[in-house]
């Protein structure tokens, strides 16, 4: 079986829609159930066994192991007693797509975090909503004990706020914190405690359960000689009333929950059937032909996805991810990356999200020449860069993040970009659910798209070059940006740009394709005519001296860029084959993006040493949800391969699992060290690799069979 | 004027009941706004003006001052600009009973928090009551501008949560953050901005207000040169719905407010209300007869327990105050101590605890003496240590603290110090407010207490002494302990502990005037006759070998501690001036207790050499609150002074500026550092020193007039 370098790294793991997690995998780290929190719990996990004689066995999942360990590992002779901590290399992990399995000398510990279908509230019943959204987590806990004591297996949790035990309403045994996050079992044979340490709890110093005081709650059983016992454990969370700001919406849940108690209890009720999904899942990524560097970061993708996910209600659903540690509420920039996930699973999250931005986020601006910054000229539509932060949703036409006055660095506007995600979007749904509907109600939405498109080139139609020339009146004289707005100039700027040039070109494509089928016959002439101008300006800018296509065409630009090629993954998942094609209309654009890959795939330019992919050769800062993307599009699309391709997969698990040890799966990286985007969704790019493996296994695990599972379950 | 030792130390300021607080003060460290918190906030605070030439003047009310401090102040010959960071002896404080003034040169910054009655929701209008509930607080900040440039002045609060720019509503500018909290003005010359910092803002480096993503948020204001300017600002806090759990309550301001917006708009339009309050209250202290030192403890408890007050709402209202940074909500014995200051000013709140206790934190239990732990006679009834923690009630009939099994030790019961509070309080509340319909009422729970208290010193009547000899069922064969808890046995044990022991004698006092007044003259026999046991017992126990009276009568223990003549309090505050008194029916203890005080007021006994007071001689544990009541009976009830008595106050000042400076008000110090108890309520046993001064003074201060002054303004 595969084994990660290390075991030692957080995982999310979370219901799906419910912004909360009980994040654990890091030895002696912070850990535990939190919610709505852009990173780990700042709180300490208890597992383990305390045989009769009163020595304890458990993980390390809290802080300052190692001061714990030198406190218990008594060497005076007068103590027999000595307590264990499992170390590293007692300690074996099993991580699945939906199942993470910690296994140590008698004692088995699991958590499962299915995920299916979300199941769209237009047409699905009460009770597959309810599963669906019910924020609790499965965990099983077993223990062998296979000596001659009584053992005592435990699971408890620390607390910032106070504790309160279940007294067993509903049948619960546990503990919940102020109604919002709880554990708890059914099991008759545990018992429930509170105190000041779980050593104490055990040792029964005091009487009562209710020690409110006391910050550690948990659960234990006894373990006779010679037995196994497997105690299973809901852990969940419950936000009940209003959660948002400026606009209010309240957890979709709560239409089927009233209490925290109810979460807990239904969660155990429906276990059989989440752990069989959770097994489902796990199934599918170990028979899906991925190697077991792409099955891990697939799975540590997935987990950090579905923990920023925010399932609302304001009367209809609305669907949120949270953008990491973060807290930005559905960056667009990140919807685009993360449509390929969501569309398999379940697209109505799509249209509910693109649907937002229409009615709450969009806006018309003028734009202007950086020649003539007083000049402004007819701009025409976009959309924000993301609709608010932390709960708090932005006043409307304004994202949380976007600021006046910046010259082409990091809070600048994203007008361009956010029109081409918007756009690109908006395709790629259409094409993959035939959603009619959708483009006939927002056809006045893409006709302006394409104008404004039109016009960021040049407001001037004789003037166009297909390419980004005119800069947002949003941006006060300042200059727009890309969503790698920590980058360089080489992916930083928008204007010029052949990363989002590739944008312009794929968005012309996809409204292309959708006002022909509008029956808008010259709107889609005007956009094709748009995709030309943009592949011919980047074919006729690839430099045969340099030997690839500069990152920005202008100012004497020679940053070399991977995502020259990005986006050529839309297209392709339009499905039209020929536009990515070297014999198709654009075969000279993309032969010549084949060229560029051969000079630019190499160590020193955009490979680091170790193999990974570094995006711009200009700029030691790298997004591995891009990285992911790039590489379905280099590897599947383009079907091109270079010298030592195999060592990036690894080199990129390293990032995750050392780098990023701390803050589950993250995205932005230099040289391996995370330096921002910590804890983030957005590496469910790696989605795309499963389509690179034998026809048919796509098919069959897509998004259709998981709808019918709901219904089979 | 007087000047403490330092200026740099954290006061609370806090709206009365609203549990929050704008906490500032300390140079150099984490404070501003928070709310249900039990400690200073984690924030940054900045005040200040920055001249034309781009130079910042502000005081340090953020972290890492110094090392901010040097990233400011350039010594780089190229940059002229050098900003400025006031250091200490730039700043006077001015720390008033409700104006607390910091002046630096060219700027003046005034936090008034106005306190008086808390009308009774019973009778009060709503209009009283709307005021008196507002969870604002007014700060202005004056900036005298002359220089020959212009200076824009700024006020700003870093934030952990979003803001969200208030953007005219209400005619308010500012910023709020989850409507939680936020602060605004209606001066129409201020701007608002949100930003990374102050200095990014004021060089207004983007241009936009809607920046929600930065953490700075402030306000602004240009001031000519030669001129000054005033900006008045509120700051505010709102919790709106359900914020308890187990017993679901709601802030009484809900009421009055629908939300933050209000509170910060009706602050500002009662601003000259609230500073014309806090000017009334600063001139009472000043004029007080309080030396200096007393008048800053004095100041400094008040904020700390007001910090600590909600006034929550179930229907009816529900009196809260938590316990400081332990958050645990009424614990009886704080109650006791917070009495005085409650009565003083909003009797109706100490009503509302008792009957709080009575009808869900009573319980019944049985007893046994310690030879005989098997043996369970007759115990009675008693009241629990407290109501829950952290806005979480605890199951009824229990507290949030009180552990069976343990032997007294931290974490026992209190049931017999816990049954004395409950009466004392009543007596004390009874006799200053001749509320008669509340005896009547509870006229049965106190029968039932007298049988409690007498039970527990001996189920067999022939057998009593007087004195706690049996211990409660609820101990599991434990031990009590009193609020003394983690002091040694001397103070922390209850059991023939004559700390205790003057409780029960003076609850047999109080029971005795109650029950007489009740007409149930039998009952008041026994309790009058449980009053002359105990004082025998007491008086007989004085050890002239010693010198003193041992702390505790059992086992030869010889410690000796202040506290043996606290209880005098009760009688003298109902009015038992003969029961006080040396030439009284309790003479003889009286005049034991003089000789106890002569031996143990001494250094090495219970004076640390610097003169602060150190309650028991053999633990170096000692408690603001406690030494501020035992000074008042010491001082004002047995007129006793002795040698180097001066040096008191100002070691208990330095206890609080230098040893609590981080944590405002604390109670509990180990040669004055605090190990506990910090950010505390329960120091208001200060106002009692009012009573030490010439008659008439009292009286005019007191309650009548300040419930007067809610008419009159």
């Amino acid at each position: 079986m595969y084994q990660s370098p290390t075991i030692s790294y957080h995982g999310h793991h979370s219901p799906m829609g419910a912004h909360s997690s009980f994040t654990l995998g890091r030895l002696g780290a912070s850990c535990g159930m939190a919610t709505e929190k852009g990173a780990a719990a700042d709180s300490s996990v208890y597992i383990g066994y305390r045989s009769a004689s009163g020595v304890m066995h458990s993980f390390p999942f809290y802080k300052e192991m190692e001061n714990e360990a030198e406190r218990f590992t008594q060497s005076d002779e007068d103590v027999v007693a000595t307590n264990h901590i499992f170390a590293e290399d007692e300690i074996e992990r099993t991580y699945g797509w939906a199942t993470d399995q910690f296994e140590a000398p008698g004692i088995r510990f699991s958590i499962y975090t299915p995920f299916e279908s979300i199941p769209d509230p237009a047409s699905a019943t009460q009770e597959e909503l309810a599963f669906a959204s019910c924020p609790g987590t499965v965990i099983e806990l077993c223990v062998e004990n296979d000596s001659d004591e009584e053992w005592e297996l435990f699971f408890a949790h620390h607390g910032t706020t106070p504790w309160m035990p279940m007294e067993g309403r509903h049948g619960l045994k546990g503990a919940s914190t102020q109604g919002r996050m709880g554990f708890a079992s059914v099991d008759p044979d545990v018992e429930e405690f509170i105190d000041f340490s779980v050593d104490k709890a055990l040792g029964r110093t005091h009487t009562n359960t209710t020690f409110l005081l006391a910050p550690v709650a948990g659960l234990s059983a006894r373990v006779a000689p010679g037995t196994t016992r497997v105690v299973r454990i809901a852990v969940g969370y419950y936000l009940g009333g209003t959660v948002t700001f400026n606009y209010p919406t309240a957890y979709w849940y709560n239409r089927y929950f009233n209490e925290l108690d109810e979460v807990l209890s239904y969660t155990l009720k429906q276990a059989e059937r989440s752990i069989s999904i959770a097994k489902q899942r796990d199934a599918e990524l170990a028979s899906s032909g991925l190697n077991a560097d792409q099955q891990f970061l697939l799975a540590h993708a997935t987990r950090s996805y579905y923990g920023s996910t925010q399932w609302l209600d304001n009367g209809d659903p609305v669907w949120v991810v949270n953008e990491g540690e973060y807290l930005m509420i559905n960056t667009l920039d990140l919807t685009v990356d993360m449509l390929f996930f969501e569309l398999r699973y379940n697209p109505w999250t799509v249209r509910n999200v693109l649907e937002h931005f229409v009615e709450r986020y969009a806006y018309y601006d003028e734009i202007f020449s950086p020649d003539a910054p007083d000049q402004m000229r007819e701009g025409g539509l976009s959309f924000t860069h993301d609709m608010g932060v932390g709960n708090t949703f932005s006043p409307e036409k304004y994202s949380c993040y976007e600021c006046g006055g910046i010259d082409r660095e990091c809070f600048s506007y994203m007008t361009c970009e956010q029109l081409t995600n918007w756009v690109l979007c908006a395709g790629v749904y259409w094409v993959e659910t035939q959603d009619d509907a959708f483009i006939a109600t927002h056809k006045d939405i893409l006709l302006a798209c394409l104008q404004s498109l039109l016009n960021r080139d040049h407001p001037d139609a004789a003037q166009r070059n297909g390419l980004m020339g005119f800069d947002s009146s949003r941006t006060d004289g300042g200059g727009e940006i890309t969503t790698y707005d920590s980058l360089d100039h080489s992916l930083g700027q928008a204007r010029n740009n052949i990363y989002l040039a590739g944008k312009c070109w794929a968005s012309y494509l996809a409204l292309d394709h959708m006002l022909t089928s509008l029956s808008e016959p010259d709107a889609a002439a005007e956009a094709l005519a748009g995709a030309r101008r943009c592949v011919d300006s980047l074919t006729a800018a690839f430099d045969p001296t340099l030997g690839y296509l500069p990152a920005v065409l202008e100012e004497g630009n020679e940053s070399a860029i991977i995502p020259a090629v990005e986006a050529l993954i839309y297209p392709y998942k339009m499905g039209l084959m020929e536009a990515v094609s070297s014999t198709g209309p654009y075969g000279a654009y993309i032969e010549m993006l084949k060229k560029h890959l051969a000079y630019v795939l190499r160590p020193g330019v955009c490979l680091y040493d170790d193999g990974a992919w570094k995006l711009s050769n200009s700029a030691d800062n790298s997004w591995a949800s891009k990285i992911c993307l790039n590489q379905f599009v280099v590897r599947h699309i383009l079907q091109v391969d270079y010298e030592g391709s195999e060592k990036a997969d690894p080199a990129h698990v390293r990032w995750q699992v050392y780098g990023s040890a701390d803050h589950a799966c993250s995205d932005q990286f230099s040289a391996g060290i995370p330096i921002g985007s910590l804890y983030y969704p957005r590496i469910v790019t790696a989605i795309l690799w499963l389509e690179e493996q034998p026809v048919g296994q796509h098919q069959a695990e897509g998004r259709h069979e998981a709808s019918e599972e709901v219904k089979m379950v």
